[in-house]
């Protein structure tokens, strides 16, 4: 059987080694490497479907955790499944709940079938396994679902580490047993191992094995520094099929976007440019840019000036500094479609540099104007 | 001078005397009865002017009051005035901040060159008078200024409203006089007088001799019965002159708007529909739905399965409910949207009765349906 998600290797950028590539999926084929925007509880947080679209996104993710909870995924699965219900039309990728298992709740009990845990929001009693991540994604019926991973806290001793794998493996091999819609929803495997180039190497071994349709490195963005995440990268994709596509999981500052495509990463996902866009702080060309500040208060420029989507081509600093600082939907509204198409169209520029084979000079310039190079440069 | 705003009467309904006519303005030209949307902070909350237009907004209302204080009209009229401010290049009213010197602050102090009071926001002591009124509309830019206006409470003795009537008199004359800019913004006069007929009677021939371009009814909708309100325009609309537009103030429920037109009101204004749909509440031509209700958990329909605007094309009960319920942003752009699209709706509905001489029969029928013929029935 053909999976229902495919890579194609479009070509290899002779100066880094990243990969533009396309995957095709049962709702559109989108261009890699790419950005996804999150959308946790089926809504990008005060987007519309219709500005997503404008803005250039092709692909979103939907948490399987929250939506399990509210409104829970029957519901989603009477309304037609999730696309339907939220008015998307292309891909969705839906986490496995595992992220949220681990990261959310209090009192969580790991055994061999599951874990055990309360609702962050209720406190009710929880109970979610390899099975029912499944059987949540099946209902919500995403392009692309995730294996229900254990996912440690960094960082974590070897030993912990090792005997997490290993049951991440066995997981992983239940996850397929268990999907019920191969021919409409493709399952990737999430490589965990921490900063232990040994577990990610048997990780990478176990789940390659299993034949998924998709890669994720996963445990990254937990703490570690930048370093510990591209070293860890650089001795894990190596293990990972060429011809499958290869997500690197919660990540979505401009540098690690692009240092991931440097190392072959093909997908990436984070609320970085929705959630910081909440507090009114922008990402630019010139790096970041907190409009609330009061030094903008009278500045009539656009939040970038070198930027060309909607917000930057219409409003001025000093409108959205003071929709922001009154706290109006509007200012949140025009800060999270400007950050998410910084990055949805950085990600544009990074498959334009490995077309003309150049995405170190890239890397080089992109750092130079944003900041990145200089001491101390303050990040997200 | 030809004054900046000018009105046309098209036809007078043969059944109720309401009236058909198109207000002329700098920024284009719209047809009336009209409900303008309001936006406080120079933005109508939650929604972008690109939607306004795509609901059918014509014009719409900000507040001199609040962007007095925020950002400041100083910096408003440095952007180049509000409509450039916010990206909106139809017409905008602003009221005079009376309204809220009235409503908001506390410790005001009515004295004869105008109100001391408080910020609402910081505390801060604060002046406003008919002078400071027009200097504040004129740097804002709007096509239609109000007058500065004493708001007396519900009730008020007739003894305290006749003193109150003479003074927003002399005001309106010294708003008249301090008013710079009569060739690009047009400033109507705001008749009260409570409940009193006597005293609105003197209000409007005291404005009416000033020659606004246009006159508001003010003091309504401040808590009196619906009945009383009827009443009050049918003794104030006719000492207005008939070629000059009517301006209802703050009213904004559907049989309101009806019965305004009814009694010749050409103009309307209400923060409600968008108030409303912060709460989950929608208007339909039903009757009042509160869509965080359980029982539109399932509920696959729109909000009103008689309704043609974008949310209603698009989205389920049951996606908004979920939305509105974790509390997330996009769920009150979708009920935001489809009331204001409801209300301006409503108003194409009254203009076509008009033309066809109909409107006591559109008024029963439409009561009929929305439930407002019960005994009991829920209103806003
Ligand atoms: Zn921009
Ligand atoms: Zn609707």
């Amino acid at each position: 059987m053909k999976p229902a998600v495919t890579y194609e290797l479009i070509k290899t950028c002779k100066q880094s080694g990243a990969r533009l590539g396309k995957v095709h999926t049962p709702h559109g084929t989108f261009e890699t490497p790419i950005f996804m925007p999150v959308g946790t509880l089926a809504t990008v947080k005060t987007m519309s479907p219709e500005e997503l679209k404008e803005l250039g996104a092709e692909i979103i993710l939907s948490n399987t955790y929250h939506l399990w909870l509210r409104p829970g995924h029957d519901i989603v699965k009477e309304a037609g499944g999730l696309h339907k219900f939220m008015n998307w039309d292309r891909p969705i990728l839906t986490d496995s709940g595992g992220f949220q298992v681990f990261s959310l709740s209090d009192l969580r009990e790991i055994k061999e079938e599951g874990v055990h845990f309360r609702n962050h929001l209720s406190g009710e009693k929880l109970f979610l396994s390899p099975e029912g991540a499944m059987e949540i994604q099946n209902a919500l019926g995403s392009d692309i679902m995730m294996a229900f991973d254990e996912c440690p806290p960094y960082p974590a001793e070897y030993d912990y580490m090792k005997a997490s794998v290993e049951r991440t493996s066995r997981w992983a091999e239940r996850c397929l047993k268990g999907h019920a819609r191969p021919e409409d929803q493709a399952l990737f495997g999430i490589v965990q191992g921490g900063e232990y180039e040994e577990l990610r190497k048997q990780s990478a071994r176990d789940l390659v094995s299993l034949d998924f349709p998709g890669y994720a490195v996963g445990g990254l963005s937990v703490g570690e520094p930048k370093d510990v995440m591209n070293r860890v990268l650089d001795f894990t994709t190596p293990h990972l099929p060429e011809n499958k596509p290869r997500y690197l999981m919660g990540v979505g500052s401009p540098d690690s976007l692009i240092d991931g495509a440097i190392r072959g990463i093909d997908m990436f996902d984070c609320v970085l440019p929705t959630r910081i866009a909440r507090n009114g702080t922008c990402m630019t060309s010139e790096g970041r840019l907190v409009v609330r500040n009061a030094k903008y208060a009278r500045d009539f420029r656009p939040i970038d000036e070198k930027c060309d989507c909607h917000v930057c081509r219409t409003y001025s600093r000093a409108y959205i500094r003071h929709l922001v600082k009154a706290n109006e939907t509007f200012g949140f509204r025009l800060t999270s479609y400007h950050n998410l198409y910084f990055l949805v169209n950085l990600m544009k520029q990074v498959r334009q540099a490995i077309m003309e084979d150049r995405l170190l000079d890239f890397r080089n310039e992109f750092f130079e104007m944003y900041g990145f190079n200089k001491p101390n440069a303050r990040n997200f």
